[in-house]
């Protein structure tokens, strides 16, 4: 069986390696550029892993890992460029290092590349990697949108907010496994079991980013903590405490709602951080975060393969949910 | 056998009744809009007649000609957005009538969902109609770079422009006969002569857009003329004026590229006409799009099919170079 640390480097290997020989050069250099940036590689590790619960030739699925991981990053490149996002990975992302006509053609030749790695995959399989690719990718671009348009909302309930990152967020890990179980033939039940566990574990992992952009350890956490604070993003946490907010904390959270003065910035993050502590919202959204936790554990234990295999996929679940960054 | 006007109304049909069940319907709608402000149809309408060659049965092709016009559909919304454009077909471009960050994201789903059309092929035809569409959709991003790149340049040479104009207008034509032809099962030379007869066509095709925004009529032509020649576009025509003109017309086309004050519109469109008459221009062009016009009707020609059967493509790339508008 492959180690994490093995299916990571495998796969780093091959985005090093890539050829970027298409012209002009001016559209593939961005590509190049983002694909550079690092990141954690979880997705196309997830496709690796997956595989390897059920066969050992995972160089027969480097082509899909690598596709999704070429996704991923499209899929950042344009949301920063809505988002009108600065930096990505300590890095100028790609609409400020070049320009926004560049980055949304550079992303749509990204979103081809992606293409050209899943169809590299073998012909029997093709179809359902694709009808799975296609569908995921839809989701995440409807995630995307229903992100945006909360941005105008005040009245966004946990239900929509769920589904909002189920689509954003957890659809694609979902697809990674799926993928891996679909080139390994695995049966139905399987691959749906580790779509689920992909599921559950994204959910919980955004609802830990949720908690991490609160109270996290801005020094191990690597980005300022408190920036979903200061835009009003409509996360678990400011969600619960909208609708849970009684009499002066309701009104105390609404002035801060309102304010946007960067001389406040400071006094906007304490306060909203300590309305959440007195509302009890950290408690509530690690508690949804481990009830999701354990329906990816229980996802994963169901499945038709040895205990020993899928240990891999726990720790992994089990570090996302752990981890300080 | 199926005639265009058959053709064309069995495509428009399938696009009338397309669903559009995804959600957010915010997502969605900017694509049913584009799709229903008409055009040409020329490219799913290709891929019917193409397989019409060899087959009757041209519902089979119906999919893939969808992901055609959805494809190219999504390179207009793309571009208009990237060029800024605030009309298409004379109603408002998608980011014009909703915001840019609909446009990108609207745009991103569009191409997703080009592919899934393509995807409802026949699975044993999967891998070459997918290696064919994401081969052409990235020589046609490559070739909106190209076009790009060539707005701040003056020294476009004819071999760049025939090079972009291939890249992006004639791959599409190319591809969507070949995508008729795999799909019909047609044998490689056939194939290859189809996609030789789409890239010629396309290039004429393209000239004779250049040359009827300077020469046309424009109360049959739809859009003003001159257009090109007010944002000093380098057109085959500008090329080549730009590499002929010597001394004093030199001096006149150099001093009316400069000139951009809206009030000196008319005079510059006048002028610079004159100087693409002075130099013989509009007969240069007219020669080259009557060259690849007739390398189109040589690769048709040399088709295994029965000439009768090759008469409707015939008429079509004729009427495509006769074309008033």
């Amino acid at each position: 069986m492959i180690t994490f640390e093995e299916a990571l480097k495998r796969v780093n290997k091959e985005i090093e390696v890539m050829a970027y020989e298409n012209k002009p050069a001016e559209l593939y250099e961005p590509i190049r550029y983002i694909l550079s940036l690092g990141g954690k590689k979880i997705r196309p590790v997830l496709v690796l892993l997956s595989y390897n619960l059920y066969k050992e030739d995972v160089e027969l699925v480097l082509p899909a890992a690598l596709g999704w991981e070429i996704f991923h990053n499209f899929t950042l490149l344009h949301d920063d460029l809505m988002d009108q996002a600065d930096i990505r990975r300590n890095q100028a992302t790609v609409h400020k290092k070049w320009d926004e006509n560049t980055a949304i053609l550079s992303g749509d030749a990204m979103l081809i590349l992606a293409y050209q790695y899943i169809a590299q995959s073998p012909a029997e399989k093709l179809k359902p990697l694709l009808d799975l690719f296609s569908t995921t990718a839809a989701e995440i671009c409807g995630g995307q949108e229903y992100d945006m348009l909360f941005e105008s909302r005040l009245d966004v309930t946990e239900e929509e907010y769920m589904e909002m990152i189920r689509l954003k967020t957890a659809v694609m890990l979902g697809a990674c496994l799926k993928t891996g179980a679909i080139l390994a033939g695995a049966n139905n039940e399987d691959a749906y079991r580790l779509y689920q566990f992909g599921i559950n574990t994204g959910l919980a992992f955004q609802l830990k980013d949720d908690l991490l952009d609160v109270f996290g350890d801005s020094s191990v956490f690597g980005k300022k903590t408190g920036g979903d604070i200061l835009c009003n993003k409509k996360t678990f946490l400011l969600i619960h405490a909208l609708k849970n907010a009684q009499g002066e904390t309701r009104k105390e959270l609404l002035h801060w709602l309102n304010v946007s003065d960067p001389m406040q910035n400071e006094a906007k993050i304490k306060a909203v951080t300590r309305i959440f502590e007195t509302l009890g919202i950290r408690k509530l959204t690690e508690e949804k975060m481990q009830h999701h936790f354990n329906q990816a554990v229980a996802s994963l234990n169901s499945l038709s393969v040895i205990p020993e295999k899928t240990r891999i996929l726990f720790t992994l679940a089990e570090q996302l949910m752990q981890r300080d960054i």
